[in-house]
């Protein structure tokens, strides 16, 4: 299983993990968590749900959110950087998209940004998912993990 | 569905919600946003899975923290509050406890404390949780929305 093998490997190199979610709401960090002993490596997250939250308690800047809505990659980048600066965590990941059924700030459903910020810097995956608004929330949240999985060279089975 | 109550509830009511999840990291807020729409009523919340983050994210009292562990009443009480003060809901939800398999700060698997904060002050319901570590931390979701249920006070199907 993904979570079981990040949060052994993350074990194994002392590090931590934290998740500011949006469009997810919490199930990246629920999934981490579902594996004993996990407490050793996952700080905690931000849910992010309302926009003026992915500033109040992510950081991600408010202009930016104004001026190009919450479904972006930048905003992602962003999240991804306030979830392990203000968990004090090794790798933060950031997820923003629209899970629908319906768009929102103009883009449509299974458009979706994950950043992922580690020691060297950030980057962000965008991806354009198909299914319903379950599907998206679930593939979005092994998606986030297997990008953790790629930057810890973990292979995917 | 009991998400979808809530929801509705909420909705009709104009009102919000958001949660402080120790155990449960994420899970509480995961099945409330399942319910498409749910963006109109759900703020966001605080995964504290770490000790220090619960006090740091989310304002439990330190001291408390050092001196009676985090699955402790008072912790799921001011994780409440912290809730719904920081992510500005009208009601937060407050979740401590141990999912096991292993017991936590001297207390064992199954010992839940949920808290509830809203308008009139905050409540706390503690809980003796059976089955495993997926279990507890289920029953702890549908748990902590329950609580919301009676005092939203929907009827339980």
């Amino acid at each position: 299983m993904s979570a079981a093998d990040v949060v052994r490997v993350l074990k194994e190199r002392g590090e931590t993990v934290a998740a500011a979610e949006s469009l997810t709401a919490g199930l990246v960090t629920a999934e981490l968590t579902s594996v004993p002993g996990s407490s050793a490596v996952v700080r905690g997250g931000l849910v992010v749900y309302a926009t003026d939250l992915k500033h109040t308690l992510a950081g991600v800047d408010a202009t930016l959110l104004a001026e190009h809505g919450a479904v972006h990659p930048e905003v992602a980048r962003q999240l991804a950087e306030g979830a392990r600066e203000r968990c004090g965590a090794t790798w933060g990941l950031g997820l923003t998209g629209v899970a629908g059924p319906d768009p929102q700030d103009g883009v449509g459903p299974g458009t979706v940004h994950i950043g992922l910020s580690g020691p060297s810097g950030t980057s962000v995956r965008s991806l354009t998912l198909g299914g319903g608004r379950d599907e998206v929330r679930k593939s979005s949240t092994t998606a986030a993990l297997n990008l953790l999985r790629d930057h810890l060279k973990i292979p995917v089975e």
